[in-house]
């Protein structure tokens, strides 16, 4: 039964009290990933690509909503396929905007922004790009691809490269054809994803650097949320972080633009330096510092207030007791390091290399804590 | 990105490696429900009662297939409503046989037998029932709903009445209306839904047993079965077990039919006698009964071969050392039981009520097992 | 190393950061039991049965101390053999309060009660008992058995029998044998184990409900704690509740003679009704009790406050929507339950029976709650 | 109750159903180490530092033997301190060998190996060394430390400097005393603790490639396993891998002399590359290296069939399809990494960094496997 149906064919509600009891088997359901504001931004949680029924994915726009609610998003785009449609013989749909109006209606009473996006759907070069706020989808149907990048842009779209890996070659290496790089002089094209699904692109990573993109991070679902990711070694779906400076879609459009992302993939964080330090830096919290009496051993009390595990390796001249250069420290949880600083020191500039982030290909970021020592107990 | 679409349209295979690695993510989902075969039957596992966006469901009936597939399931159907299509005109389908073809395709290459159904979607009375095992679902579309119930019989279907607690009274207990009674006696109606989503319907299997109907129970899902269930108390979907000659689409008919069910709902077995306790005596497996060597205690091994974890009730003279009479035996798990028999004996009619099991309302079934004690060790 | 061996030794601390970090490994430890104060009294937790090196256990006082402390118990007694002294040989103690006093010191800082107590240790029959709130345990060492008796009788200890169902016959069943009777005749026996380790005697409880003794439970531990109790179904030791006017060494002796006790083993909870069904209401609260708008189903929220899982058989006149007549609530949990009342009713006197609690051999206590219905919500 | 002793009181057998039961609560107990056999050496789990109640330990000799049974070892030593004795007044032991003897007796139907030790315990320096494989600890009982190092290296005993970071500085650094240098220059110590409970010595390991010594990880347990380590980051106590000819005591010391060993702590192996590097090879299987049809992918099957978690750092050229340079590989498990090697190669060296392996203060060893490429599936 379905009580909306019910509602209206019955003319008699149905019982509140089998409803109430449903939401009780789901409330423990969905991924927490959690990370602190930065530098005066709010730290948005973004899934930019994703499908349902209406292009070719397995399900409703109201439950990509749903997972998203449950993942504690703050803003998604359902990015139909312009041109690849294999279910329009039973949903002959003339309006593209059909998906997302069914989800913005789905996310009505909720804080979750549904962005209006599609994704260009073409053979590679130069493949697949979605075009987020977007005005209107139905434009982009057009012969030429650079017809539709071109009404893309006119449309003010924020445009990035899909899965730039899948190459005719069939070696999974991001390659700049000259589709691409043309597209990209033309300034069409503003971001390029280095995470999809469950594929990083080193590659695409230098891509970015080299054209000065935007970093996108996207599950690009088409079944389920949670049997693409929730058994997965780390059990959550590839994110894109926009630093912004509210939670509105001009804001967002605006990091976007600004390149102000970090993504979020399998337990790791790629991004520019410029945003990743500052990331990290608040991720990790310095709670207190302080020697026992009698000893000249530094206890350093950090609080990881994200749902990230980091995976350090300590760079200060200090060595630590309990393990060695190598430190793990688990999602929402605080560990006490102790430091053999030989005497007592008022201060440490702690450095550390963070080995779960990336900042360029194969490059981990060097983060330094300034630690103040004070009786803190 | 999705295969079958790239082979199409980029005229390349994507990597295969990456579609081989997805495929790891999700190999440990479902929920495992094992019960042996009892009294030269197969023991099928059925979810008769579903729904995808054909009516007003939330996904494809692929989706279906695959949860039915990871719960292990031998039989299911899709029974769209035929009165009640809210996304009739985003699908806007004439062959309401289209949810059944999809779905049958998914199935192609698994042991899932889909069996073509439909809910004809009335208000109470007669309220919903389920007609499966039908030819042709487009000549259920009539006026009067008698009309529907006489045709689905003229297709041979197996009729069942649907959560039949939900009467326009709001009071979640199950009538008899009179176009029901008038239903039954035309011998319209087979079985009756005891368990639906999370309820039990105590009335209902009072109805089933007055009017000689068969047992049903079902998931009637509409969202997600992972998010309906698998967070629940003892995650799993409301099945029918059908006891079936072989796993044909004939033999279960002749099964449902034949009234050969037994409901399994919330770790919670609902059957008549005359198959429940055959189906308990099998799942409770005698492993060894024996004497230690200078002991009167009758030490007796159990194996519970099924997934259910099942509750007993002591009804032997003998009291049990670890436990009062209360015993709990895990699904799938061996446990040592031991009498105190004053003396040796050679043989035990161990007598027990089995309280996760109900063969009528508010009963509990009493079993016997006949225990040979041996050197056996 | 060892900090207060090192402190001497080398005259210098180690380092406490290393001390402070082995706590955090231990934090998690132990078995939460949560039992509610009833009837004025205050609800204690005591295992009065436990061995150490100083008879034939495997650890020294403090572990005995520190696994109560775990277990968050309030009262214990290291009950060491008088005539079975296996460690002699290595630990020549002349004065059996050496175990008593080692325990005390452990226990110093914290809010343990640590009893003074005995085995008298003798051959069934009359077999083995506890004497506990003694004053001088060397006085218990006799010839004649019924001297000690007498002895720790004039001590004014509170004696209890232990596993009586360890007979020469190899049954396993309680037996009062003319040598117990006569010490019960004689009033030096006040209180029996229903419970031992992983054993409960149905006929000993029988005996003490003949004899009007108090129930006992204990652990009777020789090894450790985690290894008998912690990977078991229920993961607690036996323990005995004993309902208190305060939580002094006086009040526990005053209650344990007035046979003020409930026995707590694998999850069940033994006792008189006068006791069991006081604590059985106040582990279950009724929270609130509301009709939703519109539906005749009550629904009545159950607050578990205690850490037993409860297995209840409902009595009421009227059935449940989610379940049969079986609910199972477990510890430190709230449901919701739906009643199908049929028409509005103000107020409902819920009876069920207890099926994870025993008021006689192979009886259930019936428990009746008065629910209010009000608006609640 | 308990069963020898009551074999004895009471002249008969306790009911063996009870004992059978209890083994049942114990047997998932303990933490699995598992390494692989290297270079023709078994590889032997060996914690030579325990204490017990014949010194400041809190448990009878039995329970080390049980902890080390469950943690399923193959060598022990029960190093009670030589001068530290604070049980002596109820424990008069004038033999130290009772401690061992009592273990022997205990280990006597399993597999595991009692070597004979004693902690030699000084103030700093030299501070604490354990003699093991001595032949009578009584005779170490002499005034100068410099007579006991004497008497057990005459005794051909290996000596082990001991947590030689507790200093009288208290700054947890290992320093190498004058009286600490005369010791390792007369060849009285043999090899120094770069592990000691939950303290890593980075400092410990530069001495003992500095004095050419043998490296040592253990427990010096004085309270439970269990409660030291189960709930720790990593759930096992630190233990020394010993590369041995056979599994005698002789070849385990010829072993230690010989410094073949690992020290195996908290997920880390710590070691000298010519023994390290070969264990790490052997823990990581590569299965099966191949192309899926059309792909340039190169599939690479690793099993670990280690207990231990590996961290690695992909050195190769080649970027790989699911992760950064970063992988980590579970313990007891098989993952598949995806290479993108561009063009089709026939067999690859792949190097990685192992930095949950140490080979020396703050540097991880670099493994290189060579991967034949074939069909393979």
């Amino acid at each position: 039964m379905k009580k909306q149906f019910l509602l209206i064919v019955l003319c008699c509600t149905i019982g509140v009290a089998v409803t109430a009891q449903k939401s009780d088997h789901t409330h423990a359901l969905g991924t927490s990933m959690d990370f602190p504001n930065i530098l005066g931004y709010k730290t948005l949680k973004c899934d930019f690509h994703q499908h349902t029924v209406f292009s070719d994915g397995d399900v409703w726009p109201s439950i990509r909503v749903r997972e998203s609610l449950m993942d504690n998003l703050d803003a998604i785009s359902l990015t139909e396929h312009i041109e690849y449609q294999p279910h329009l013989g039973d949903i002959p749909h003339k309006d593209r905007n059909r998906s997302y109006q069914i989800a913005l209606k789905e996310a009505k009473d909720h804080d979750l922004i549904i962005v209006k996006g599609s994704e260009i759907t073409r053979a590679m070069p130069p493949g697949h790009s979605n075009a987020i706020f977007i005005e209107d989808p139905n434009k982009l149907i057009v012969t030429d691809f650079k017809d539709a990048y071109r009404e893309a842009n006119r449309q003010k779209a924020f445009v990035f490269w899909n899965h730039s890996y899948e190459t005719p070659k069939n070696d999974n290496i991001s390659f700049l054809y000259e589709a691409n790089k043309q597209l990209m002089d033309s300034n069409y094209i503003h971001g390029i994803e280095v995470v999809n699904t469950h594929t990083y692109s080193t590659e695409a990573l230098q891509i970015a650097y080299d054209k000065n993109l935007t970093l996108m991070g996207t599950s690009d679902v088409h079944g389920l949320i949670d049997w693409d990711y929730k058994n997965g070694p780390k059990g959550h779906r590839p994110i894109t972080l926009v630093f912004s400076k509210d939670r509105s879609q001009e804001s967002i459009k605006s990091a976007l633009f600004d390149r102000r992302t970090v993504v979020h993939f399998d337990n790791t964080l790629i991004g520019r330096d410029s945003l990743l330090i500052p990331l990290i830096n608040e991720c990790l919290v310095i709670k207190k510092a302080f020697y026992e009496p009698k000893s000249l051993v530094l206890s350093v009390e950090v609080e990881n207030v994200s749902s990230c595990n980091f995976i350090l390796q300590n760079q200060s001249p200090y060595s630590l007791i309990e393990s060695s250069d190598m430190i793990e420290i688990e999602g929402k949880s605080t560990m006490t390091l102790h430091f053999r600083t030989k005497e007592k020191i008022n201060q440490l500039d702690w450095s550390f290399n963070v080995l779960n982030a990336v900042n360029a290909p194969n490059k981990h970021p060097m983060v330094t804590k300034n630690i103040v020592v004070n009786s803190g107990k």
